[in-house]
């Protein structure tokens, strides 16, 4: 497999939000072994499908002067930047369907959380673009990378049902991923 | 109309929030007419209703304790808050479908903020129970609200297209509605 610039998963700092902590939030998003199940089978129909999913979501960022904001420097995408950033996002999405959710991945959102947050965005590519991808969009982001999956679970010809089921369970996912995304914007002692 | 204690939608403080910072936020939401049309007709769907949708959350957070909590004072749920905040939230779920998202809107969001936040949680009811409802559960509920809404929005016989509409009008309106209540919650400058 292709080494993907700047992806370190399972070797980054621990996260400030502990197991106990997840699993009440897993809870609250009623997030159960059945999900679980469904991510993994939607990791197999988007398998073949990620770059497709990321043309979408990147015409959209690109359409959007507000959003590509956050991928330039005086006006003027940095080209490198949103390729390097594309690669992860691929594996992002492989990552929320197929891996445990356990201490790594905990870890691992939270080095995400930082990369858009001030505290890291631009190190991992050494980049110079705006400075810190704000909170608001970063939850905005829920409801277009939910609602727009939905075609490609469609793909291989699985139920209605079971197509319903992986969206709930990628809606579930998404939203716990964003929680943890957003951890170094809130102020201490309110998270 | 009987009139809800604490409700006070037009008669507040102006939201930090502009309406041109909505306006962004609602182009990343995909947020259309269409979706305005669709949440007056769910407006409609669930007018008569609003009872047994409390019902339903209210056994959610009821039936988990990490939920409660944020009612309770040492380990006691104060009924009255319970009771205050059920009367405002069925209101919410009208003004939700309803209101247009004009300046007194963000204005009333951001009043909801503040009753969730510890500056000014408990203050309306004039109650003693938790001083914050942590921020990870206000951005969690966007799932169970957003998920339980639809076996509500079948009972009026509506296609299942119009339905879908209803549904992700409702599934945008609740993402940019968390956002606005979450402003308190995030770093000076990050929002």
């Amino acid at each position: 497999m292709e080494q993907i610039k700047g992806y370190a998963y399972g070797q980054v700092a621990q996260s400030p939000v502990s197991l106990d902590d997840l699993s009440l939030l897993k809870k609250t998003v009623l997030f159960s072994e059945d999900d679980e199940k469904y991510l993994r089978l939607a990791g197999e129909v988007l398998k073949g499908q990620t770059n497709d999913v990321l043309d979408l979501w990147y015409g959209f960022v690109g359409g959007n002067e507000h959003l590509v904001h956050y991928f330039t420097k005086n006006g003027q995408p940095n080209m490198d930047y949103l390729a390097a950033v594309r690669a992860r996002f691929g594996q992002w999405i492989m990552d929320l369907c197929n891996r445990p959710f356990d201490q790594d991945w905990l870890n691992y959102q939270y080095e995400i959380a930082l990369r858009h947050h001030s505290a890291k965005k631009n190190k991992t590519d050494n980049v110079d673009t705006a400075p810190i991808i704000h909170y608001r969009y970063m939850t905005a982001f829920i409801y277009p990378i939910t609602s727009t999956i939905k075609s490609f679970l469609v793909k291989n010809g699985h139920s209605q049902a079971d197509v319903d089921a992986m969206h709930n369970a990628w809606f579930k996912a998404v939203t716990l991923t964003v929680i943890l995304w957003t951890y170094p914007y809130i102020n201490k002692g309110e998270f």
